[in-house]
């Protein structure tokens, strides 16, 4: 829509990018969605020649040109290099990655997750909607449940106090023992912030992810200081593990969180899992 | 000696266990300074017939046994499996570890290290043999100089004055431009670790380590906020990449120290490499 967000709608052809990276010795590693022309005009003539397993010297190298250029250097730009390096190595060595890392188990769990808020006819238009969802997801076996609420430009949106229904629709829906997280609008104030906190208290919530600016990590230091419920992030805040570490150290956030893609690759991922 | 530290000696056989682990595949990993007893009572009934490439829920799992434990499976006992494990990934897959791992750089620079100080003719008997030492070191190419000085039962150790005296001629041996660090007797208290830290810091020394027990962080924090010297620490203190992340955390260091066996292996290492 006009204000960026993406909502559902019919079925329609995409197209996705494929990077591929060849070798002299004929293994290929793969990744999705890169941008073409950054790869072309920047990435190929810095890595072409280097050898693939030393994916740290060419993670390092390529964030060191992210200096004044991220507007075309994004971390989300530079991780399919480094995911498909990734894929390159275990192509090259026929194991899969986690066990060239150092596997630990092998299954892991997954919670249901819903697109935002709407207004569509059998979608996520009422707190009730969000039930329906929910009660459908735990029968596909879901252990977990995160609802994403209402965002401009719906009307009415946001509110902090129809989020909260819907949180409460949930819980109903799922009992009490199902871990249930909430993902709000993120430009909330403090004030709406501490209210929804307060109340996912109540609905006893496993945490909360990014209902305020991730820039002002002042705030989030401030919420985490005035609620018990645990606070998850930060999720879009740009500086890779050193924005993460700010966070920890200074009490920002209770649960850390990173996003292969968002921090730039499984280079930089290992190193916020490590932190 | 009767304290418990080792000393220059005649040329004598030595016996060095080595612990090596098999796989159903036929692929070995190596590793030194296995401790038997703890091998056969406590680790082969742990790890035999598991997948070597587990190699982060090995760790884990034995990590877990060091609880109420820590008498016979030290991270320094459970260092060898570790690294046996990782030499076999090596080894299985035909690459160096380090490129396993992402590689940055087949070269590292090194500093050159003396013993502690002694009383031997020809050894480390007086300030002016350090400077000695330290001249033979620049020719042989070393880029770095770090002193280990001197402590009990050698007469008038330890002594931080004598250190200091030690520490000056070195610096006028080798030049202004070398970097040249301190590790003194670790048992000094803070008066004693901050006279050091200001006359390193008028020698311009590139780091003091370990000059007062480590289990007190709060001297460590005090010292980092008199001195502009940088402290590097632990070296010593249990508690792997916990303790250091503390360290860091509280500004009790300004560089992080972490040795592979002291903090049991490659895996815990990287963990602190990242944080």
């Amino acid at each position: 829509d006009s204000d960026g967000y993406g909502h559902p709608g019919p079925t329609h052809e995409a197209i996705q990018t494929l990077l591929k990276i060849l070798t002299d010795e004929g293994v290929e590693g793969y990744w999705f969605g890169a941008n073409t022309s950054v790869i072309e005009k920047t990435i190929k003539p810095a890595i072409v020649g280097q050898d693939p397993f030393m994916r740290e010297k060419i993670w390092q190298d390529l964030m060191e040109r992210q200096r004044l250029n991220l507007s075309t250097l994004a971390d989300n730009i530079l991780a399919p290099i480094d995911l498909a390096l990734w894929d390159l190595a275990g192509r090259a060595l026929n194991q899969p990655v986690y066990k060239i890392l150092g596997g630990y188990r092998s299954i892991v769990p997954a919670y249901a997750s819903t697109m935002c808020g709407d207004d569509l006819q059998n979608g996520l238009a009422t707190p009730q909607d969000y039930a329906v969802f929910a009660e459908w997801a735990m029968r596909r076996g879901y252990q977990g449940f995160k609802l994403h609420t209402w965002q401009p430009p719906y009307a009415g949106a946001p509110n902090p106090k129809r989020d909260i229904e819907a949180c409460a629709f949930v819980r109903d829906a799922v009992g009490p023992d199902i871990p249930c997280m909430l993902d709000p609008y993120h430009y909330y104030d403090r004030e709406a912030a501490l209210y929804l906190a307060k109340q996912l208290e109540d609905l006893n919530y496993y945490w909360m992810e990014e209902p305020m600016d991730e820039h002002s990590m002042s705030s989030y230091i401030w919420l985490c200081q005035q609620t018990s419920l645990p606070i998850c992030g930060p999720e879009t805040c740009e500086g890779k593990m050193h924005v993460r570490a700010e966070w920890i150290k200074h009490g920002a956030c209770d649960i850390s969180r990173a996003g292969v893609s968002d921090v730039g690759g499984l280079t930089p991922l290992m190193k916020i899992v490590h932190l």
